[in-house]
């Protein structure tokens, strides 16, 4: 109890406007409020594990929009707003259309009159998801400031085609878990490197939130690709400022044998071409599934010529003391497990295998105190309210 | 806390037996009754806004029944059981199956040993849907009747062939609000008038639902449609029953510009002729798919004679000072906007949009307090606890 | 008050290792065990008809996963974890995907971050079923141990190939109420017999189920069906086993009549023969749509051979006094009503439609039983802790 106490007073002293925005670029957060969102998520879990109910909502709904299938972030997010004490409901709205303008604003409030959340996982368009959610978030103030809406509900971005902002932020309270602390990050090497698979089109967001968030913290990011593998030229030029500010550094090359070397983390994963999804997006747009097929097979095709960006045994011993602590947002392509070649050998999963399964673990509390940031000005002196309540989860 | 107390007061002193029955015709209730829902919910949205809990149940299921696609109408149904304390819990038949006797008898009472709230939305066939909501009333009946069954889950209407109470109960709420009063309708003049859109089959019951329940309160009510666009000649009878008896007047028209004229209210809406839903229901039962696209193209083709069944500018000059209130159960065909040609111009619709977002924002207390109406006979005390007891929604 | 309070006593006096292990067959269970889940489902049905609530959880999802459609026992699952407290959330893998390895263990840990409970129906594939719900309690208690998860869900099983337990245990507790107690069961007469369906694939868990429960406490099990429709023989022997121990019989012959003579319960209901279950498994597997149809063809044939297992108002006649207890899992084929031709004759089937319902409405609290006293060693002090408390589940 303590120890919770000790989280809760610490957050009260990191300044936060996250009450008044959503959150959904890790990069247009300060670090004082990525720090807050941490220890509310630390806070929450350890309150969770002494078996303490963190219900904040007697009811409310939290919607759900995944224009993706989903089964990780679909119970990351219904196991967050259920802590939370709000009621899951699921908005349809079949998955290959892209809504615009008056559907936007009215859906938007026509789900929120009872909502106190809305999570979007919008990833399949580039220049869309990102752009989608600010639209959504424009009606929603729209409706509030009109008295449409009785509450303001949080949006919480499950991925968009730019950020991935609750899977990087549970990445990050993984890393200091595992590290110890966030401070004991600074001056660690991490290789977010590109890896080959036998599919296509895999969004962009996460290497561009783990270069985008990882850079705040004086770590050293080595981003590696084959050439032609590009990320959004914008994230890319933010993540080498970033590092600057943060008194770390950022390197881009295009050998995952440069990026291994040394390194304490590695993330070897794969995604497509920054080019070929634009491309993409325009086909999808257009409808033209002729077009997308044969994108896929050139792309494929491409992926091909790389197979040698594959995490194997000899790829770790290159990393410090060949025992870099291996990530993964999962699920990965596993060579001889999930596919026949792919992103990483068997042996080096199984070695990482729960540690990948502890990195999930955290999500589900990340977008716990994402919610609870946006809804809440005074954090800390809600989680005070649950600590000294002590209400048991199970009796 | 005056405010809600007073309403309580109101609707503890109006008669009602909705205790009894389940709420599937407003012209089945008495007006009474009617205002007691009002009030009801009236006191749920004001509790809410002031931060107070509405849970009256620990547990227990809402079950939703939907035949048709739905996205307002589940958000609505799922809001409101969630602020009485239930679960939602979807029952999915298959859309296209209409299930007779013993099914309907069986799973009625399957999906009921911990339901209290059952919504059902069964608007595509005529002479069926309100019919199919009466036997899963009656195997209810006799399920509790019987010991199967520890409760009598409330049966509530969320749209058949024939009336459309929670939206029309809704719009009443919301007109209640806008004008000041329920009394301050008394006189005014409401056009409910067919618009044209280029889709077909839309279900009658939104007109008949607005006839049959504004004529209770002394409105002039105004029907107008093109010749052939009939409404079930039953309701017509029952609203010019209703006009007579409460002091109000109705007409019935084939022109737009004579409903609209001098009108405080407006209400153009697309709807498929009687005659072409009958048509309809006997080749959705045969499962006759050409004879459904044969008669799509001919309904399709004499709506597009009506093109001019249009809420223009023009139209809106016509009604009393020119700015009588624009109503829609929305989505509305909008020209220029979500199609070519459709009920009304872009400028009339942008004019009432949120107007029209704050008629839909009633539905979900409307239907909670149809829920509470019929589970509890003393609504008012049970209402009082909650006001007394004010457990905060938020903490 | 008091008499639930004697249950409770009770039950407290049964010792069980229910809390350390997951309740997949009822023949790996005590006589003890089994007699503490219907003393546990018996509180608990007594405490929600008294109006206490039987929360047990603040927050915590229910996670269910069924691999063939099902309406019944989604709700009887959905029923039951909301009557303690938890939120119900579907994974949906598809349906005709046979999961292993890797996918299986990562899966269970994925969904389980938040998960006190995880329902699974898994009846489709003779061999695999039960072994699915191993593997993933296998990759729970891993994750558990290892410190991914917080807690270890309790995994039910809703349905496999082997047992079907909530439904025989909720027959078993339909028998002790219908008959008074547990004990007055002993010497009584059970007929488990095959009827006509002109259907096929029906699979073999529930009359599995049946002999291998019934015969634990002391009655006759006389299970009859035609030459080669062999339920699995492990089962049977098991049952043949239980059966000498438990002072009963059990008898396997290959007349319906021989069965129905002098029973006090019958029980007929169709299935598919062993043998086909197992060519169909393969046939699935290899994804051969030509097999199995042509399977479905002869399977069909075969059972036309015997439309005479019929029950009939001349079948049972020749059962104790002519009016031994008819039981059904459900929906029945009724002759006349949902098929032509069928396991049951309509008015033989009327005489007891509401006797099945009662049947049915046990499973909801079978299932909560059987998840209390998963989570909970000392299940006796949690139920008097709610009687104790007794908040009302509606105010």
């Amino acid at each position: 109890m303590k120890e919770i106490q000790q989280v809760i007073s610490e957050l009260k002293a990191l300044p936060s406007k996250l009450h008044e925005k959503d959150f959904l670029l890790t990069w247009q957060q300060t670090p004082e409020e990525l720090r807050r969102v941490l220890k509310t998520a630390s806070a929450i879990r350890k309150m969770r594990a002494a078996n303490i109910a963190t219900n904040v909502f007697k009811n409310g709904l939290g919607v759900s929009v995944f224009r993706d299938n989903s089964t990780r972030t679909r119970f990351s997010f219904a196991s967050a707003i259920n802590m939370l004490g709000l009621a899951q409901q699921d908005l349809d709205e079949g998955k290959s259309q892209i809504a615009h303008g008056e559907t936007v604003r009215e859906t938007a409030n026509m789900i929120s009159f009872c909502a106190d959340v809305i999570g979007i996982r919008d990833d399949m368009y580039l220049g869309a998801g990102n752009a989608y959610m600010r639209e959504v978030g424009d009606a929603l103030d729209d409706g509030f400031s009109q008295g449409v809406l009785p509450q303001r509900p949080a949006i919480i971005n499950l991925q968009c085609d730019i950020d991935h902002p609750t899977q990087a932020m549970a990445d990050l309270a993984w890393l200091q878990e595992h590290f110890g602390s966030l401070e004991s990050l600074k001056g660690k090497k991490i290789a977010m490197t590109w890896a080959y698979s036998p599919s296509y089109g895999k969004p962009l967001s996460v290497p561009q939130a783990i270069i985008g968030l990882m850079t705040r913290f004086g770590m050293h990011v080595s981003l590696a690709h084959p050439e032609g593998y590009d990320l959004i030229p914008d994230v890319v030029e933010t993540a080498r400022k970033n590092a600057t500010l943060s008194g770390g550094s950022f390197q881009h090359s295009h050998s995952m044998e440069e990026a291994f070397k040394g390194a304490d983390i590695v993330y070897p994963k794969s995604w497509a071409p920054y080019h070929v999804m634009g491309k993409r997006t325009e086909l999808l747009r257009a409808n033209d599934h002729a077009g997308l097929k044969s994108l896929e097979q050139e792309a494929l095709a491409q992926n091909a010529k790389h197979k040698d960006w594959h995490c194997t045994d000899a790829m770790m011993k290159l990393t410090k003391n060949a025992e870099a602590l291996y990530m993964h947002c999962l699920p990965a392509d596993i060579t001889g497990v999930s596919c026949q070649e792919g992103e990483v050998a068997d042996n080096v999963f199984e070695k990482y295998r729960i540690a990948t399964y502890k990195e999930a673990s955290w999500k589900p509390y990340i977008i716990a105190a994402m919610i609870m940031n946006r809804k809440f000005q005074n954090v800390g002196d809600v989680l005070e309210g649950l600590l000294q309540k002590a209400n048991k989860r199970i009796v």
